[in-house]
């Protein structure tokens, strides 16, 4: 007997199928006997910021939100902790220099390190964003001479790295470097910017990454980049032409400006694709109100008081996040899909990003994608019958499965097809 | 006694002062007598494009317009001559493979060498573009595997280079990287794209300039783009990482959309020249008519019926060509500018960008550049007395000068501060 998912050709490459041999504790097959299959984490990594959970995990009653990129106050802590864990496997922590160590030497290890543990002892694997960026860089930086800014870079990559491996060991190594030497939104130059005026942007990646690997060997090190054009193509080419090694390319798809669409999607994806690295798309956004001006540059220019969530955008958001999904499985190269945000309380602009409205109700979207991930994607508990051999098929997406019988479990993972061999232990 | 060119500040590190010594054929200082001295070359290249002049250095009657980017026909090749050698020291000849390659095995290697004779032997330093781009690959390539794609474009690279060297001994090795792997802008993919996107851009850029170096040691190779974005400065920086030598990078700045202004050009200017590098302006244009509407992203997709030169556009370019040399000459980082058309007849697009009108006649703006490179930024014949040593002292451009006493004639080159000597010919 054969256990199918329903999936279109697409996605074949996401699926497996194994012939499961079920043993008991004295290792004879278990045959003929009713047991139960159920999936139980995905292999692809479904994420999301988990910026708004940092309170809650820490039992902190106040606190001011984590980032500007995401924050609701604690009391929603509960409510969405419950949400977030139904959906997502993958989350992405805060660890923006300027809020991280917002006076030098006083970083916020130890309160970043129980959001970390918090989301781990729940299965969750754990991202940490960025170690390296321009923006959100700390203000203490500014005066501090090129060749100190680098020293103190490179101790902060490592020391984050080091204090958090083995709770943590996904990083944004650096972020956005395609602009981080000419960046000009501010005032004063940041100091990271001008390491990287002065560096060169391989110099920088180089440094970002030579700390991050020495700290962490086992670690997987991302190039995180919201420019998607060619620029970033020949950055990616000229990083990897220099040595240094890429563990994924991040690629960010905040769409406050609407949908791409399959085409551009895909398009896109074979571009980045062709380095043979894993995609990870890094920050997705998908909006359930107005859209952001097409003219806009730069995200954060666009400031306004109010950005409701409506009725008809909340259909859109849900069909869009459906169609966005797809199509990222899809593609064979990528790995992780990050949405930027779970709920719209305290998110990044104020834009109705979330998948729960500010007052803690789920919206379409939510639903949707839980229909993808939860249901459509799932296995869910299915009773099958072992032949004479203690043999049952499965197909399924790739990931983590459970096995029962009698009030015996034991686990297995579906990541290719072939045999998998699982004992139950002696009940 | 001191000569000056009047010169703003900004120039300064255009100018050399020398004391200047002459002596007769018999080595004695030519003491209080007047001499002339005059100035018979920039140092700077202002170069234009020579596409037009092919054909009439070849003594050709009949033929068919050197490239789609620019080609007035024979009959009006001796007027355009004149105006041509009049006011430019450096021309960009028109090696498109499609071109001059357009059956396999049957190079216009003759015809080209000639006019870059034609050009050399009137002291004009000739450039050849380009020997590597996406558009204008040669149909017959379109099925050829990639493998012998790369030897066929490694063979006419060594092949043109080799054979036009000692008379072109300037070339863009390769054109518009950023875009080659992902060019799209045809109905079927280029061989050279294909090639791009299979190698990389950095494996292509190191191949053009391998062999182009390879065949002539001596040659200024440059890396050429219109995309003046981060995304030119990515690549920039990748291939300089990668260890391949540039001499020079090429940055074009066809602004059929309208003039920069100097801010914008400043800002371009200091984004490239952050690498060390000499900066060449390959590709510059002002229109003397409508402008191209801002939307169109490829300008080749701009077709319109009639594209006029009109009376308030030409005083329009005049104004801007010269704010326009001014800022680049002010920039000590480049060492050439290249206008892309000395007439609007054949032009490329049809555009209105020359200097000349299609009837012949010039423009305010040929008189504008006149005004500036052989007036402002130009010694006149000048007539000094030596003192009681021979001297005297000699502030202009940098470049090449001559000095004459009682029909005796000597040359000098004016490239930096301090003392000169010439020794006139015995008469």
């Amino acid at each position: 007997m054969t256990v199918t998912s329903a999936a279109d050709a697409s996605l074949r490459h996401r699926y497996a199928e194994a012939f499961l041999t079920v043993r008991r504790g004295d290792g004879a097959p278990l045959a003929d006997t009713e047991v139960t299959v159920a999936q139980t984490r995905h292999a692809f990594s479904f994420g999301n910021i988990g910026f708004d959970l940092v309170a809650h995990a820490n039992g902190e009653t106040e606190a001011d939100p984590d980032s500007p990129f995401g924050g609701a106050p604690p009391a929603s802590g509960e409510h969405l902790a419950a949400l977030w864990l139904d959906l997502f496997n993958t989350a992405t922590l805060p660890f923006y220099w300027a809020g991280f160590e917002p006076r030098r030497g006083t970083p916020d290890t130890t309160r970043l390190l129980r959001a970390a543990r918090w989301f781990a002892e729940r299965g969750v694997t754990v991202k940490g964003h960025p170690l390296a960026w321009h923006t959100l860089a700390p203000d203490w930086l500014l005066d501090v001479p090129t060749d100190e800014v680098e020293t103190l870079l490179r101790e902060r990559i490592r020391r984050e790295v080091s204090d958090f491996a083995g709770v943590v060991d996904v990083w944004d190594a650096i972020n956005e470097v395609v602009i981080m030497p000419v960046f000009s939104n501010e005032e004063r130059r940041n100091a990271i910017t001008r390491l990287c005026w002065e560096r060169g942007r391989i110099p920088t990646v180089r440094l970002a990454f030579e700390e991050a690997r020495a700290a962490n060997p086992s670690a997987t090190l991302l190039l995180n980049d919201f420019n998607l054009s060619p620029a970033f193509e020949c950055l990616v080419e000229g990083v990897l032409e220099a040595g240094i090694r890429v563990d994924a390319i991040g690629l960010q798809s905040h769409m406050h400006q609407g949908y791409w669409g399959e085409e551009r999607t895909l398009e896109t994806l074979d571009r980045f694709a062709r380095f043979g690295l894993p995609l990870h798309l890094t920050e997705s956004t998908l909006l359930s109100g107005d859209l952001m001006p097409a003219d806009v540059v730069d995200l954060n220019d666009h400031q306004v008081e109010s950005w409701p969530t409506t009725p008809e955008g909340e259909e859109r958001q849900a069909q869009e996040i459906v169609r966005h999904y797809r199509t990222l499985v899809s593609h064979p190269a990528v790995e992780a899909v990050t949405y930027w945000g779970l709920t719209d309380e305290g998110s990044w602009l104020g834009a109705p990003v979330g998948l729960v409205r500010a007052d803690g109700s789920t919206k379409p979207s939510f639903d949707a994608l839980h229909g993808l991930l939860k249901d459509e994607w799932w296995l869910a508990p299915t009773t099958l019958r072992t032949d004479a051999e203690g043999r049952v098929s499965v197909r399924g997406f790739r990931g983590e499965y459970a096995v029962s019988a009698s009030g015996a479990r034991a686990a297995f993972t579906l990541d290719r097809d072939g045999d998998v061999e699982v004992t139950l232990p002696a009940s």
